[in-house]
């Protein structure tokens, strides 16, 4: 039988939830697939963390040199998370012959380019299944099954903290602070939360995904980010009243006019398959010339979901001699010959808090109009607060800069109405 | 530029989307995977079929010897469905040293031990992602994505003609035969409807699905198997007021006790994602011990969607070297030593025509207490409907066995209660 030794970098969350599912799952993996996995040697600082697991103290190694040169190693986990050191130690990696399964979204999106010239220099296998949404297949789809595809669009909730933040404020009224601090709690948010909380997590995965689907380059810089930090839990009563569940959508289309990539809160109406994805669940809805429309589903985050991807692409890793990599012109920068949209097309969800006089509904489409903007739900309330009524509205489908310009002379002009929120929305 | 010559058996929905797609695509292909394939020949009755396509007359084969014999052909696609010719086909294929794609459930889940044989033996890929479920990477998902995974339990909605029937029966609140003509006339269903409405298709699919998830042969004799033909408005519309929809699900389970494997109409509780899973939409809801949940939905049938899974296939062959086979000893015949339970725990739902008199929900409910089942949620009309009235129950969980005595009991017992439909439940 085939012996594949792993090294596995990091012990955190998913590193120990990946040493735990190859432990306990060799005997089956040798009688299912035929290969004995054994996890070699481990890198990490605290050693304790190692030593809890019951990893014998002669496979912690002390640096990634000794990883590097340890002829049982076949296989490079990084696990880090982060640029550094992760970038160095999975190019040493790559560059002794290894092959590489990372989970790490931010090496990936910023560094795919260097990492994929040095595998296939290398003849190495580099796997990232884990990188987006824990253990929904997404990557393997785009790769093995939807390729014969034109991908025209994706819509993903693919970061669990944002979501379950979002669910909670949506089921219990509660503020943004409120629900972070309970969600910081339990253990679904950071002490520090900003790469959930401001969308640089989604922006990492759908630099890969949008790359992935849409076969070009299309680096972080162009994603277009906006965070949940703003949002406030009347909006998302107002939303649901009109029928919307708002979540953080990453929305990536590519068209005759071009390809947008962008990740914000989205009011998502509640018929669509994504409305109902709630709590830390993830999913990514993929739509494509031939299979139409396709959701996968599932936990993009945690210890054993994350380390199932993981332990997935080690098997594939280990019974494969080949490896194929990235259909797309894996560059630093995106192609100058794509056309990004920035001016992209939507429907939006507009708070005013309003003067409460008559006729303030005409002013506000009045000005709406004359940008083109045309209205699909209104809601106007008539209690005062603060002195002011709030007016909702959503919009039929219109343009990024129609609603700016909108919004600003709104905003500009007399005071009839302010502009509280403004919120893209998905039909 | 490496050229692949495909060859496709039948020119039916299926193949025709997948002559379309591939001949819409050779230019994305060429430019995006580094492959021209080619539609080298076509084998199909009736010719003028292919001539619609655009298929020029000398690509037509006159049998297939002639694509077997053919040098240019190196995939050939298998969309005839059934088993005859097409076993003989696909066997003829592979012995003549070419790969094969396949949609054919029936062949799949009756032969794939026989086929995959000759595969091996010729060193060919044999690929079927589209035998299950159309356009949704299940397979693949089974095969490279979660096979770190002990696969605990599967549920599929996986029968497009039968979900939609149910949908709309559910919406409208018509009866099975008013629908299925509507369906027949839209050719959702077909004129024979009996593989669809009786279950053998799902049940074809839950063999293979099952069997990649066990990692055991399953045969098809050894999936419990009901139909959708005796299902009324009336229990849908009251499984609606119980805060249930109504699918006919492919049930997959493995634990300590055994296997089982059964298709039947399922009351599934609205919250549950695959309540949510309407019209011709399919979705596989897969539980593993690492991963948790994850659910993959889309198109399970239709001439792209299902081309898209084939097209998947055959650029996966082009474009790999090597060919992987199933992780299952894959034999005609269930391996003796693994023990299937037809005595399986569910929860049911029970309508009764009752007499209109006291005390007999405490009748109903006394028999069944002595079969160990308790009642969750109970449903007692008071309006008379031929001299009966509708006593709705469902219980908690139970066995098979437990309900099948207990009904036979509350049958023959005195009159008061007849049972009048039996469903089975998923939470």
């Amino acid at each position: 039988m085939k012996k594949v030794g792993v090294a596995i970098l990091g012990l955190g969350v998913v590193g120990g939830g990946t040493y735990k599912i190859l432990d306990e799952h060799r005997e089956f993996y040798k009688k299912i697939h035929n290969v004995d996995i054994v996890v070699e040697s481990v890198l990490e600082l605290r050693k304790e963390r190692a030593l809890a697991l019951g990893i014998a103290e002669n496979k912690i190694a002390s640096n990634i040199a000794e990883i590097c040169s340890n002829p049982e190693v076949d296989i490079v986990v990084e696990v880090i998370g982060g640029v550094e050191p992760a970038k160095t130690f999975v190019l040493a990696a790559l560059n002794a012959g290894k092959s590489v399964v990372t989970s790490n979204k931010e090496l990936f999106c910023k560094y795919s380019h260097e990492l994929e010239k040095a595998a296939k220099k290398n003849n190495c296998g580099l796997f990232y299944e884990a990188s987006c949404v824990g253990g929904v297949p997404v990557i393997r789809a785009l790769l093995d099954n939807l390729q014969g595809n034109k991908i025209l669009s994706m819509m993903g909730i693919i970061n669990g903290t944002t979501n379950y933040i979002l669910t909670k404020m949506s089921n219990g009224g509660a503020s943004y602070d409120e629900v972070l601090k309970e969600a910081q709690k339990l253990g679904y948010a950071e002490a520090n939360p900003t790469a959930d909380v401001e969308g640089f997590d989604a922006a990492y995965k759908l630099s890969i995904l949008s790359s992935m689907s849409f076969h070009t380059k299309i680096p972080f810089s162009k994603v277009y980010r906006e965070g949940i930090t703003d949002i406030s839990a009347e909006d998302i009563q107002y939303g649901k009243q009109l029928g919307y569940a708002l979540k953080l959508l990453a929305i990536g289309k590519n068209s005759d006019s071009g390809i947008e990539v962008r990740v914000h809160p989205t009011f998502v109406k509640l018929s669509h398959p994504l409305a109902s994805v709630n709590d830390s669940y993830n999913a990514v809805y993929v739509t494509g010339d031939s299979v139409e429309d396709v959701m996968l589903y599932g936990r993009g985050a945690g210890a054993l979901p994350t380390g199932s991807a993981i332990v997935g692409d080690i098997i594939y890793c280990a019974t494969h001699n080949n490896f194929n990599y990235s259909t797309f012109k894996n560059t630093e920068n995106a192609d100058p010959s794509v056309k990004f949209v920035t001016n992209f097309e939507s429907a939006y969800y507009i708070r005013f808090d309003a003067q409460d006089k008559a006729g303030v509904l005409s002013k506000v489409s009045s000005v709406l109009s004359k940008h083109d903007i045309s209205v699909a739900q209104v809601i106007q309330e008539d209690g005062k607060k603060n002195g002011a009524v709030p007016l909702i509205l959503v919009t039929h489908l219109t343009r990024e800069n129609n609603v700016k310009k909108a919004v600003d002379e709104i905003n500009a002009n007399g005071g009839f109405a302010k502009v509280a929120s403004v919120i893209r929305v998905v039909s």
